[in-house]
């Protein structure tokens, strides 16, 4: 049996666990919303963390708040941020669309945590009040806007990014190691003209690097931070230069360029910066999913597939093939990507949906981009470790398939036209023949020539 | 310290924690996937148990499965059911696509537990091996099929359908509650001709009702299940039979009218009836949608906004405005819908992508669609008993609104036409002033006429 | 120079094109919404024409609306169900969203073109006014939520039902002309067991027949019409019975089983029925995909692919590359398959987005799901006419891949068990031997054994 | 009848339209594809003309193109670039995803032209041959993604960025003349604290700026033009420099700064510049959604509804209520937002499915795209012109709203506390009296203070 102790709000008492520092509000959302299985993420409440921390801070300067109470907001806001009470943040995503309660929980935990810090009775909000204390010059309206956009900016830093980052390596030395392979290429998934197995990779490459440099052209208006909107963007019950210095207080804890919001009426009512990202990261999902469909066909087989790459086996790959071994790690990928671009729907759905002042859908929106964040970091750090970078070239098989393709006639096209060489390989197609052998019995070139202009080393790339 | 036993499969041995059930297959999957939060729903994991001891029973009549060792298989699987070994089903979503680490995680399990009943050593596969006897008949890649459509028609008539009609019935409550309530009719948000407030919830009960039938519609495709088709749909190391026995024993177990899929072959390769069922929920999400989002404004207020309804007080509102009292179970539940949305979306796009003889997004679309059953269901019960239950109409601004709408003039458009009746709501409102003043200053009625005419209590229907 | 005469509405007079029979305020929108590309689709405007022509008939029945006016009404529609007006229907999709214009649009046109019928004068609005007399006992909010319905299920009769009826019939043809090629299974893109390409081709032709029930599934709400309703849903302006008796007439105009909606105000409200049809649609539109991408993957080469089958050559398929052939018409199918996708979340999204008693979103959903509805229809029809019927199996191909397979070994498993049948499969990959030399060598089976259990044609379905 | 003429192509030869400049490919395209109703849009005809145009000056200052024809493929390219002979571009947009036969069909018609020009036969392929001379150095698979991005950023320019542009205006300009009038605020669709309804238009100018800056992050994507990769990114059959050069000519062609793509492997296999700009384009769609919605809801009435603002009058209403008057230019905005969101899906989905050297979606991807720029475009200045500078403020009414507002508390809370606030605010609600007279006579502050603290205009700000 918990024992429990009591704790109040406008609302009237409530019997909270006596273990967690959580108060009546935390625990009133907790009857109110028995909704899915789905808590605040983690990085939520560490930017609550963030932000408690910053204003108290703030609030200590200004001479606004007692520097004792203070110095104990700051201290147990520290230890919001080092993660000493995860577990103390118990809400579902599924709860009021201002994110309120989840604000009232991080109030409440360092109401009562500073309580403690002062040598107070916990549950009494004295000497420190969850309202006017932790929450002083803040509002649910913009607090939890601004922890979507700190945790969103963290998160893109500390997984996506790095995750990322290691995806575009990978190619990167796959492309480098993969330079001297020519191969057929492929497109409308047919035969088509060669290219080296490096050009193919460093397509991918590129994909990937533009997708970073997309999530950082979307970055600014993430670092732009509601926070001195208070209740609806017009900053009452704040002071003038509330929204800077607490901007720059966020951005030193976090060593991230967190800089106050221009217009606080946009940024409570609207999260335009996290569906632009959203659509950042829904890009590179794109990318990341195509990347990851041509690894496992390229390496399909591993007899009667298109072969031409050898993939890591790291796992059995069937409960009744015996042997049998399947590109996991692309599979993870693609669903992660499909995922991600249903956690975009999502956004784009809720985004458009504020009303007047404020948007609510802020606890959804920062679920599902966090998700995405998180997935796609971790999905592509996982993908490069465990696939991409043991991913080897069947050089052999690489060789036939090319060799046999009627598409290098395309090289002789300018010698000959397109329309013989139309013939050329046609004919060659239709005899189960080689193209030289139709080229010179169609008598549109001799074999000499044919084997000076068909070189598939002279067909990957522009001639001078 | 956490101790630990060994485990081994074709990849070689693997240190596993001594007190959970689980073999090598299982740990390995769990190094392999290190990608987000989200693990395999507790019900796909009861859906595995159903599977496997609805298999071990039709392996030990058939005489292929030793009485002995079906037994223990049933009677572990029937642990798995009920719940007891939850905890030993850690692997996340973004692993292999199949499900295949999934299924084995169930084999192994119950490999062990059997092994434990029966007295021999965990880990040894001996008596009971995870692939010869746990997975006997079966396949990945039609058992995690199975346990799609398994645990999605358990969680819909556990969760959703009776949080839906839970919904309905509350409408339909309010709907005769409020049947003589007359009140203004609002079309493109804009004052329309009147109706009763029983009559616009009747609407709402309507959907909802809709929404459950579609569910229903859409339900006997899950009620068709894959199992039997072993590896590509053929049903190889099966026996004739094998599929209406194992669906039928299924169908015991759960009390749900579970068959076999007519064709394995489409049932491995794509999940249309998963998709199909995602657009019966994301059908019923938008009717909450709409539901919601209309209460909450004609809840808004409580003194410059509609005010019609009077809205129940569940929770403090804001950290900033005392007293502020919000919908927030309208949020959540708008919040839901919109989630289901993107869940929808990546349902569609995760079905269409099946390769040959296998879809690879098994984890990923249970995920979705799960979440989406389990969320539309609570979401739709805690809205029924926190918000509609408790609503209360504000019958003397709802008679205000009403009384003062311009377009009442519509009952007089068949007496004096619609161009006349255009003249007299437009001069109206210009004037500030009433249709009965105007329409009997332009000359088109006598004050008896409009009298008779223009009764709103005579506009809620036809006139016979 | 285009003539023009004058025509007049509630906001003043404005010049129209002589040679057009649509009035004020067709002509009004056609200013106040010069908004994108799309007209409304001519499905709509022949809905209207039977909606204005049903409506006239149960009138006149009525003894409401005088006969020869009623008769030249019904005549007037007559011609727009026939297509005789259809360019005199200019208005864009992106105007009023009850579709009040469009509605208007078809009121003006009969009543001019009735008005000429009787030899009056055409802007007259004698004898036959637009309003009082084409559109009597109607309004926009039910009269196009009524076209909208007449056409989506007029359309999915016509254009989607007997393509995709045309598709299944294809593949049906094809399973059995393919039943006894054995083939190479594939499962995650990896070599798994075999079955016969004729299997194979049920699964896709199963997944287009239940996409056909799904449709049907979700055309009971189709044929539930709004009309009745009026403004708001009360059925202002009606008499009792007017709703069942103009749905009557409706059936008989079109031959489909339409009847009147149970509850109007959902029916105005909301347009879930159209939101599941939508969902059904993107169902089948995924089945369509995953079938178009099988078979251009399967047909991919000549050389360097897949190759087992030989697709048909409909055009040149390169400006550069001589000779190229590409899979077009699957092509166009999964673009099509993508474009239904987006269309079903734009559907969704406006089918929640409806306000108190209007959803004004119509004009927009019906344009959507009508392309939807076509696009499925006439890219089943092209896909299966240019390249289903044409396809060809490679024999020699499929039989060369087949037998190369290492997951033959499967079938040892039940004799040798799972682990030493890996062991097989291992090796043999690691050799590149086949199954057979490498069980004996491992001492696991002798030759004899091995011929006997390994066998293909035994591997394509239970074993009894 | 028409008169036809016959043209050939490798296929062999076909009837055209005598009148018509197409040749064989394009009418056997026009026969392949009976698919919808959608043809390729008019942007990307004339961006087919720019690249014919660019790359016959690159190849006859290369003196790889005689002089002659070269000049007259100038000319004829010119022409199309003009608008000329956009009739001749028939083809629907679900063909052959790489677009091959629009880019034939530019081939053919400037060929054929050129050909007139220089006095040959039309038809004839001489002197001018569409693959040899219109085609040069080009193919398909670098020409068509060119197009795309061409008609992509011509668009957003002339179309799409100046819609955005005025309607930031229209935004600001309301901001600036609505200043000085305070309202309530709304948050949760609840009363909330004051703002002035310049700040809340500020906001919504906020939103289309911050949009508008979204699109220009996402332009130097699409100046990044594939030219120069042909057939699968390696050049082939170009010379060095030529991408460059070709990207130079179309960059003084059109006046943008379109480069060359740094990957050409990158730019024909994947679109997903084109992806980001959709992400771009449905973020600043999701704004327009907001800012329509917000506004239909504060011009409700006109009776019984917010009635803050009063909307312009442009068409009437209803064809059923006399006198009504919709917000019909939001409806038309809320739906383009909508379906944008829909485009944004499919593009999404497309730009995840290229498959190995190129993305088969091009058409529909280009399609989407466009389409969603136009609509936004159309919207923003039809929603400018004729709803938002129309807009007036209901001034007596939005005072009254804001007076008698409860949450006009939260001045007080600084002075009595968060706790004694809300009983101010919870007895005035309950009495249904004022918030002077609670405070009063709950003890917390004399009529003085309260006069002095609570004043609604030193609530729109931070204190100093």
């Amino acid at each position: 049996m918990t024992t429990t102790r009591t704790e109040t709000d406008s609302f009237g008492p409530l019997e909270v666990p006596a273990d967690k520092y959580w108060g009546a509000q935390t625990q009133r959302s907790l009857l109110n919303f028995p909704i899915g299985w789905e808590t605040q993420p983690v990085s939520i409440v560490r930017a609550l963390g963030v932000i408690k921390q910053a204003c108290a801070e703030a609030n200590k300067a200004a001479g606004a708040l007692d520097a004792r109470i203070a110095d104990a907001i700051v201290e147990a806001a520290g230890e919001v941020i080092a993660g000493k009470f995860d577990d103390n943040f118990p809400l579902v995503v599924w709860q009021t669309g201002s994110g309120t309660q989840s604000n009232m929980n991080a109030n409440e935990v360092i109401a009562n945590r500073a309580i403690k810090i002062l040598g107070g009775e916990i549950g009494s909000k004295d000497p420190v009040h969850p309202n006017d204390h932790c929450n002083m010059g803040q509002s649910s309206n913009d607090t939890f806007p601004t922890a979507m956009h700190i945790a969103t900016a963290m998160s893109l830093r500390d997984v996506a990014l790095p995750g990322l980052d290691k995806l575009a390596a990978g190619l990167e030395a796959k492309s480098a190691e993969f330079k001297d392979i020519i191969k057929i290429g492929r497109t409308h998934t047919q035969d088509a003209t060669p290219l080296t197995l490096g050009q193919e990779f460093s397509g991918y490459a590129m994909q990937i690097r533009n997708g970073i440099r997309r999530i950082e052209a979307a970055l600014p208006g993430i670092y732009e931070l509601a926070q001195g909107g208070t209740a609806v963007g017009t900053g009452l019950n704040t002071r003038p230069g509330w929204g800077e210095e607490v901007a720059a207080n966020m951005a030193r804890i976090t060593g991230l360029p967190f800089v106050t919001a221009p217009n606080k009426f946009e940024a409570l009512a609207a999260h335009d910066a996290m569906v632009f990202m959203s659509g950042a990261l829904a890009t590179v999902a794109g990318a990341m999913y195509k990347i990851a469909n041509d690894i496992r066909f390229l390496g399909s087989g591993p007899r009667s597939g298109l072969g031409e790459l050898i993939l890591p086996e790291n796992e059995p790959g069937s409960s009744i093939m015996p042997g049998k071994v399947n590109p996991t790690q692309a599979e993870a990928m693609t669903q992660v990507a499909a995922h991600v671009m249903g956690n975009d729907a999502a956004i784009k759905f809720a985004g458009s949906q504020g009303h007047f002042e404020l948007n609510v859908y802020n606890p959804m929106m920062a679920y599902n981009l966090l998700q995405s964040i998180q997935l796609i970091g971790d999905a592509a750090d996982s993908f490069t470790e465990r696939m991409l970078l043991g991913i080897r070239a069947n050089e052999e098989r690489i060789e036939k398939l090319m060799k046999e393709s009627l598409m290098l006639v395309t090289a002789l096209a300018p010698t000959i036209g397109y329309d013989n060489a139309t013939k050329v390989a046609k004919t060659a197609h239709k005899n189960g023949t080689t193209l030289r052998e139709e080229a010179i019995a169609l008598g549109f070139v001799d074999g000499e020539t044919f084997d000076r202009v068909v070189r598939p080393e002279d067909m990957i790339g522009p001639k001078g």
